[in-house]
């Protein structure tokens, strides 16, 4: 496939035009996901996610820069955007990027405005992160807006996650992290040269405890100690550690670089790595099993029929499941009878689970 | 079934345990379901949504007291509480709401703390609500923290979302909360006696203007304007409008009360309280479909067949959709050829695409 043999190669707009049949999951994003799937597996995918109003964008600017000189790893961004069409935040975000890192061809940035549905935002994502990797690039950031499941969703894709802070958010907004907190492998809180940076971390730790209650053993004033007391601690153990950062003055990300390479370290050596990469896997497998029987059902089932199944649920006649079992049943009413069978044995069986 | 008469009877006893069976999606619970199901369709479903510290459960609360007051309808309150299991949030409110409503054999409250998966949170909910409705609770309130996806798959339950937001927060936060308010029917600006609650509600309007452009031809100075801008304009235009509440007062919800039956009243007339039964159990049928399809696959092909393949593409060997297109054939290799025949032809089809 010659798009992909260029991709593979290093070029560029190749890489670029691919990304969109990925996104837009054309027959030749699929073939070449198909393609480029066995030189994948090599990436450090690293998820970013805050509330707008933490300097994440910056944040992961400064990431990218510092991984840049440090490492001369190829960098790429995956910004999601989850916010609605009309704020148009994803391209604002770009704007602002293209300042920073214009110009460096070892970083690649890419938006998704997620347009309607959530429910594939994962699958698109990691399909974008499979492309990357195969491309070379060994860091990966993927950036969210901390608004909920698609968080959730995404730092199951992610080998780590950082959750990004800042001070003066109220304790109400606390509350409502809570969930998010939970996701976090590192916690940044960023913008620390601003008033209130102590009570935020307080409050941080506070949630953690409730988090994860060893954490309270190792706790000191202060994260270089935090930090070490985490990696003296079993293998097994990972706590997320609490670093501060200045992004738009690039302080703190040599610290931070350290923490997410002791995360990967932390990851190989517990085994963690393995298990994250096979579980997220293993759902890619369900969700396109899933869609592919869903298709072949609906290619088996004359439209009228399924309509008039539809209308019988709307005026109450039917309910739903029945509705369900008897289209299931009337698909088996073709020449393979040990389908019928067996699709009414595995219908009853369900029942009675 | 004798649980189902008793429900319909009106027995509270037999109704928490329906309730129970049908969360645990048990055999019973399914059962039971189907059996309702003809019952359903009369409650008007209204969704209450916002973030912590807005005031949204003193406002439910308020809403019941104040249905039971007016109408004496039967009113029932589903609070889904997405927050993480340490933050017990559910069973906080549960305390809270006793002290208000307990008493009123016309109120029942159920909470769910949704432990994990959030992806079947619409779906029980919805479950949950065709048993209050099918028992002749007339109006049903859900009650869900403002925290992303979940409030978007419940808005799309409710045939009415209510937005709850209040004086203080600061733009940071309003921005995250754009998506929220693209699912709003109606605004409510809680804690209207608290500062700063006409630059919230400024800002509140600038949204909604950015959010429904049409808008700006009404606006006035002050709700009541707004409302009856709204009431005037075409049958098919409903325009959120923005109500202010003092729930721990009990201020305001005999206007709020008269939106919300404007705009069921509105949604009848344009039809699009039909559209939204229909699209909501159309999305039920899909879904059932989509889970007996998968179980009844797994049940068709042989563990170790399924393990191996996984295995091949956690080596990298084989791509999750290549590991998906075998399994599928491999199903096919059973005595019902005519279904292999089809398996392949669907699954090239849906190459081409």
């Amino acid at each position: 496939m010659p798009l992909v043999d260029s991709v593979l190669s290093g070029n560029r707009l190749a890489l670029a035009r691919l990304l969109t049949q990925v996104e837009n999951d054309t027959p030749e994003g699929r073939a070449a996901l198909d393609a480029i799937f066995t030189q994948t597996g090599q990436a450090h995918l690293i998820g970013v996610t805050g509330a707008p109003g933490t300097g994440k964008s910056s944040l992961v600017n400064q990431l990218a820069l510092h991984y840049r000189r440090q490492s001369g790893a190829l960098v790429a961004i995956v910004a999601v955007d989850p916010t609605s069409p009309f704020t148009g935040g994803a391209l604002l975000g770009d704007r602002v990027r293209m300042r920073d890192l214009a110009g460096d061809p070892g970083v690649f940035i890419r938006s998704m405005a997620t347009r309607g549905s959530l429910g594939g935002l994962a699958h698109t994502t990691a399909a974008l992160t499979q492309v990357f990797d195969a491309a070379g690039y060994g860091i990966i950031l993927i950036e969210t807006v901390g608004a909920g499941q698609a968080e959730v969703d995404i730092a199951r894709l992610a080998h780590t996650t950082l959750v990004v802070e800042a001070p003066g958010f109220g304790d109400d907004i606390q509350a409502i992290k809570a969930g998010i907190l939970e996701i976090a492998d590192i916690l940044v809180l960023n913008k620390a040269d601003q008033p209130g940076v102590e009570i935020t971390e307080r409050a941080l730790r506070g949630m953690l405890e409730l988090a994860h209650p060893t954490r309270r053993a190792f706790q000191h004033h202060g994260r270089i100690e935090t930090m070490d007391a985490a990696a003296s601690t079993p293998e097994k153990l990972w706590i997320p550690p609490i670093l501060r950062t200045v992004a738009i003055q690039g302080q703190g990300f040599e610290e931070l670089i350290g923490a997410i390479a002791r995360h990967r370290e932390h990851l190989r050596q517990s085994g963690d790595w393995t298990r994250r990469e096979r579980a997220r896997l293993e759902s890619e497998v369900e969700a396109l099993i899933q869609e592919a029987l869903t298709a072949q059902f609906r290619a088996s089932i004359p439209d009228a029929e399924y309509a008039e199944k539809l209308e019988q649920v709307f005026d109450h006649r039917l309910s739903p499941w029945e509705a369900v079992k008897e289209l299931l049943d009337g698909r088996a009413a073709t020449p393979a009878a040990a389908r019928s069978r067996r699709s009414r044995e595995t219908s009853q069986s369900r029942r009675k689970e």
